[in-house]
């Protein structure tokens, strides 16, 4: 491992994190809330660390000593320097005064996770509020270039998954060059999040919000300007906008990029359509259950609370329009269940991810078939493609190391003395980077009242989550540290 | 499918039904606590229904026409008998009234859950008490003979996990055809049961206590004759034997037959070891956290109930020692990954089985390490032997089958009005077979407060889960009906 190589590497992106702190800083001295300071200090700070660290470890040809190793490296090393030097904004302005809280707000926001410690964002000043914003927009921009294009390079479940996704016998890559590709994808994000921004503004939200809640939307943050998040506006309009752009942010990138060149191809997607159906039908029962029960005595109502908690939890937004800790229980044990799948690969959202799901069912399907025909042999396949075996088995080792994750933070938090339902929602909350879960972490409730120890289990599980785990846990194998024997 | 091959061996497995019910009617004649004649009644119906099916659909080498859908058909039609017909006892002796919570109860005993409706055990007549015990005694060798000898026949499971388990080239059988080997397994286990009960006797509690607890506990069933469980016997000497002889029938009975034929096998059997370490490791933490947070006083009593209560759980027994809900929350967090274990492939145990966990744990850790060596060949081992692709791809299969089971299972009593934690750990209780759950189904509670529809939820993923849920779900598949081109 070339520690030199990768803390080169990070530097750079660490000089990238202290620019981003200049508009938040600019919007602190536009309203004059006293943050200003605060912030720019924390840009100075990060600024000279950053380039401090690049000029340190600068050498001739330190590019080409990197191999997958150092990639690993690299991709969690820089968001965990982002959820540190994130933190100091928070610090430098006083607004949170533990370290271990103001890093697991800044890495909420960097994983697009939304998990935040304030009991009171409205009390928050303007700057700080735009910076919170500002790290879930980098954080979902960052990990589609990362999945969509690094991860396929090194050999993280990203190009395997395009691979069965895309028909045609070669991977049909977006743009030739990574850079390309990363600038194209930018173009879409960028595109949307104005849309969302626009059509806000014109429902009567002030541009200020309107920004903010755009920016979480297009990285299924979740980080609001409102206590009650999107719940604060009584407005339908608002909340069919939001559920749009969810779902949007939800599906992978590239579908959209193939529409917007004119090639749209979302119909023919079999990932889209299941990602589609799951959104659907959860939000069918969850509708019929709370009519049902009299929870609501209009039908429109019914539906848009339902399909907003719906893909708010599928695609790991963690919006809320409607306390759902006060719905009949089944419609609870929906939402529950729907904290398992996640958004599209290549999507913003987190979790386990629509074609993960989609092609165990599929397996499983397979099985049960075999056992009526012992001698056939039968090939899982996602549209029309075969899934190969290795991609399979990649899938596997993906979603049982997802779920022992989940076991593991559930039962630190259980050991550090929390009920089963918050431990258990908290985790999967995090580790899918959704943001609220059930009891005491819920709709209504923040993670303010954890301790230090719990906020850093949940940072890491964030952190882990959002890298696709294998990324996080390589670093944590011995084998990784082993010197190489060729090279150097 | 030739439905009428089914109903003659399912008419013959009826008779010894039917036979069985007369020594829990000479109980309760020797009691005279008035059960008699019901139990009788219900022997004498289940009789004659029996062997009348028997007749009307015997024929001249029905026998041939036997292929692997049969019997998938006749191992679910036969436990499905079993709990409908064992409900007879409960209904004509007017201990249970509502025919969904009579079979409930009975199914309960002959899938080895140990789930009760019944509040007041106690209050139960002699007769009663020795059918419910005798239905898991049952049961439990049934699943046995049906793990072991049959299902390996029908490609569900069975023998490749044993092949995987056994070091060798070729599936080492236990005997030559499949009544020895039923035969002798009977013999081990029955050898058990005698021991057990002979030691109980000694510890002080009463013949007919005595009985009745070892054939709950050889079975990993989980019926007692006491309201509290073994909690009623304040005594260690007590509590240590059941423990022992729960983890001795969560271990695979094969194990046991060739430790008793003078070839032990158990420290070879890497399966054991990690049945042996996940027990163990589970005690360990809750017994800390328990003395840690000054529930317990003393270390002897911290450790037994502590070991008590993950042995019951793990080998998916039931039994309860400490009302475990009082526990601190870390104890009880382990307690509920417990639940996803199970006991060892080819015992009386219940649930995903610690082979399936440990093969699926062993493929993960590989993939894992192919990111870091990805031209690397790497094998999966049990043992020496390596993992066959097609046995991966069963167990796979089948844990997400499990998994899908327990979601839908949680959401539809979730639906019918259960909170969240009661609707999941219910579901996990009765899928895995292990008896109590947490919330209103936990450690002092029972089932009778369900509504006929909930209890029915629950009879059929007891079922599901003890039959290795392919052979249930078989059924069910469209493919299973459609006529055969040949035979016939």
């Amino acid at each position: 491992m070339s520690l030199r190589s990768v803390a080169n590497v990070v530097g750079v992106l660490q000089v990238f994190v202290a620019l981003a702190m200049l508009p938040a800083g600019a919007v602190a001295l536009g309203y004059g809330d006293g943050d200003a300071r605060g912030i720019l200090l924390a840009a100075g700070i990060t600024l000279v660390v950053g380039s401090g660290t690049y000029r340190l470890t600068k050498r001739a040809g330190a590019q080409k000593h990197l191999t997958s190793r150092e990639g690993f490296a690299i991709v969690t090393s820089a968001w965990a320097m982002a959820g540190v030097f994130g933190a100091l904004p928070f610090l430098l302005t006083g607004t949170i005064e533990s370290p271990a809280a103001a890093v697991f707000e800044s890495m909420s926001g960097f994983t697009t996770t939304g998990a935040s410690v304030f009991a009171d964002v409205e009390a928050l000043p303007h700057g700080i509020l735009f910076w919170r914003s500002l790290t879930h927009w980098l954080g979902g921009m960052g990990i589609i270039v990362l999945v969509i294009a690094v991860l396929p390079y090194l050999g993280v479940g990203g190009m395997q998954l395009f691979r069965a996704e895309v028909p045609g016998p070669t991977p049909e890559r977006l743009g030739p060059r990574i850079t390309q590709t990363a600038k194209l994808l930018w173009l879409v994000y960028f595109g949307l999040t104005v849309a969302e921004t626009v059509l806000f503004v014109l429902g009567g939200m002030t541009l200020f919000d309107a920004v903010n809640h755009s920016f979480a939307t297009l990285a299924t943050g979740g980080f609001s300007t409102k206590n009650a998040s999107l719940a604060a506006y009584d407005s339908a309009y608002i909340h069919w906008v939001t559920i749009v752009f969810m779902y949007l942010a939800g599906v992978n990138f590239s579908l959209h990029f193939k529409a917007a060149t004119g090639r749209p191809a979302y119909f023919r997607d079999q990932e889209w359509r299941f990602f589609t159906l799951i959104i659907a039908a959860g939000a069918a029962v969850i509708a019929a259950a709370n009519l049902w029960s009299g929870d609501y005595g209009a039908l429109e109502p019914a539906v848009r609370d339902a399909l907003f908690q719906s893909t708010s939890i599928t695609t790991t937004t963690g919006f809320v329009s409607a306390d759902y800790e006060l719905w009949v229980p089944g419609s609870q044990m929906v939402l529950f269940s729907l904290f398992f799948v996640g958004g599209m690969a290549g999507s913003t959202g987190g979790g386990i991810k629509t074609m993960r799901v989609l092609l165990l069912l599929k397996q499983t399907a397979n099985e049960l078939r075999k056992h009526l025909h012992p001698r056939a042999i039968l090939v899982t396949r996602v549209g029309q493609q075969p899934v190969k075996e290795d991609v399979l088995a990649n899938v596997v080792g993906f979603v049982i190391l997802y779920l022992l994750l989940c076991a593991g933070g559930a039962l630190l938090l259980g050991i550090m003395g929390n009920d089963p339902l918050t431990a258990i929602t908290g985790t999967l909350a995090t580790v899918g980077n959704v943001g609220p879960g059930f009891g005491l972490v819920g709709a209504a409730d923040h993670y303010g009242w954890m301790s230090g120890a719990e906020l850093s289990v949940l940072t890491f599980l964030m952190l882990a989550g959002r890298l696709e785990i294998y990324t996080v846990l390589l670093l944590f194998h011995p084998e990784t540290w082993k010197a190489r024997k060729s090279y150097h």
